[in-house]
């Protein structure tokens, strides 16, 4: 089934589109979990990180559709951190929830199509992950060409959550801003391939901070859905990321990461049921203050 | 010692700057070693690609004084990848060459100082690495402070060598293409920590495709060396090259990748030879066209 489908049908089997981002820092991790993996080499960490990455995954499959794993925090673990990675995109597809790996690459020719390939057939296999288009549409094609070979989807940053992401992506060029620009051109790769829910299988990174450039980007790209992060620990509310979405509830992903996986302070020995509450608190906020309230089957 | 000062002592010593890219296709490799690791499965191909790449290195550490392990080709085998580009990259430095980490990441905040701490100062350790500048200067600058910690080196990506590389790069904001905005930005984090030699830190990858985007951001960046990629197998000849160059000979890296350790038929038992055949003509032609030739110690 086209990926867009997949996705909004997981969605509405749960009546909502928050996505959990997994982003393991040690120092966050629950002291229990800490100390059953003590000693600090990479592969103790990289245990940790699986041991609690798996826990939240079944702590959140009954709440959620969507689950991104941050690549970064499990590459500092060097390859037993790749393995627990591995292992967590693994249990979340058994759980029957959708990927996103979160890696961000970008790069020329074949070289995209090894990470392309890893990403979504291949040693990863996850249903889809984010592409920076800095280089080109070159550089995004392969990554397309491997989606549409396995129903995946390819996340592109257009504009992102950060402070200082305008400093490139938001100057003017023929009156337009940057991101505006490759926003055009997902919308262009979206638009070759679009599921039975009207949806395309490319999708825009937009951040939840900036609610204007949001808008802007949703009269744009139509048909693209918005991975849309920042929400929650990086400052942006419910209200901010409402024109996100179609009017039916369809159309964006909202992530949380620390927000929900990070809640808790380290020794608190109820950090389960504080994940729970945290997921549960996000999902009332999203679906009362913004059209996701509308996703249903 | 700082990132630019080792880089050009390293290049004068060899009397070159050319960077080999490693960059290992099992349907390129010689059969002999494809023949000691069959089987077709991820841990077997990096088992070949370690092999491999080691060998590129005794044979050309003699020569040249840069090497450039390129990381989708690795992450493609999974966590035994990720152990064979460690393997390589270990054992680069222990034969005294300086290693780029061609990884092209590019995230906000801690994510960011994850990837960085990974690639420089933990489960990597490169001299340097390359990073995708498109979010912006908070996410580039996790980069630079990891660096700054272990005198390594970050390479940005500002004009890149793919014939697609123009459709944001290219775009004109205030009369600038948006790559001279990149390499703006890069002017001001290479000057901020400038080595003995006049060089920063911070270097800017721009591809030998483009002759005239190459002289152009010479004049903006005089402290920045250049990585420069494109030569050979993707069309760049060392004529094109020249204005990377100050007239010293210093200030640019020239990559070659496929054109040395692909320059070879699979089945050709000379296969060591042709690599060193390769790298000589191509310091020759080098040395020969660009000021390159005129460093020496």
């Amino acid at each position: 089934m086209h990926f867009a489908d997949r996705l909004l049908n997981a969605c509405r089997a749960k009546g909502n589109a928050l996505c959990v981002g997994i982003d393991p820092r040690w120092e966050q991790l629950p002291s229990a979990v800490r100390g059953r993996h003590a000693g600090g080499s990479p592969d103790q960490v990289a245990a940790a990180y699986e041991e609690f990455g798996l826990r939240v995954l079944e702590l959140v499959a009954p709440l959620v559709a969507v689950v991104k794993p941050q690549s970064a925090f499990f590459e500092a673990c060097g390859p037993a951190g790749f393995k627990a990675q591995q292992a967590i995109l693994a249990r979340a597809k058994a759980l029957g929830l959708i990927t996103i790996l979160d890696n961000k690459r970008g790069d020329i020719a074949s070289t995209a199509e090894a990470y392309a390939d890893a990403a979504l057939r291949g040693v990863w296999s996850a249903d889809s992950l984010t592409v920076n288009p800095y280089l080109g549409r070159d550089a995004v094609e392969p990554f397309l060409k491997s989606a549409r070979q396995c129903d995946g989807g390819v996340f592109v940053l257009v504009r992102t959550s950060n402070p200082g992401a305008g400093q490139f992506q938001d100057l003017l060029a023929d009156g337009k801003p940057i991101y505006q620009h490759v926003a055009e051109a997902v919308g262009a790769w979206t638009a070759e391939n679009l599921g039975s829910s009207g949806y395309g299988d490319v999708g825009a990174v937009v951040g939840a901070t900036h609610p204007a450039e949001l808008a802007r980007i949703r009269q744009v790209l139509p048909n693209a859905v918005f991975l849309v992060p920042g929400y929650g620990a990086q400052g942006g509310a419910a209200a901010d990321i409402a024109a996100a979405f179609r009017a039916d509830g369809a159309g964006a992903i909202v992530n949380s990461s620390r927000g929900i996986t990070a809640c808790f302070k380290p020794d608190d020995p109820q950090w389960e049921q504080a994940i729970l509450n945290a997921a549960r608190a996000a999902i009332k906020d999203l679906t009362g203050s913004t059209p996701m309230g509308k996703l249903r089957i």
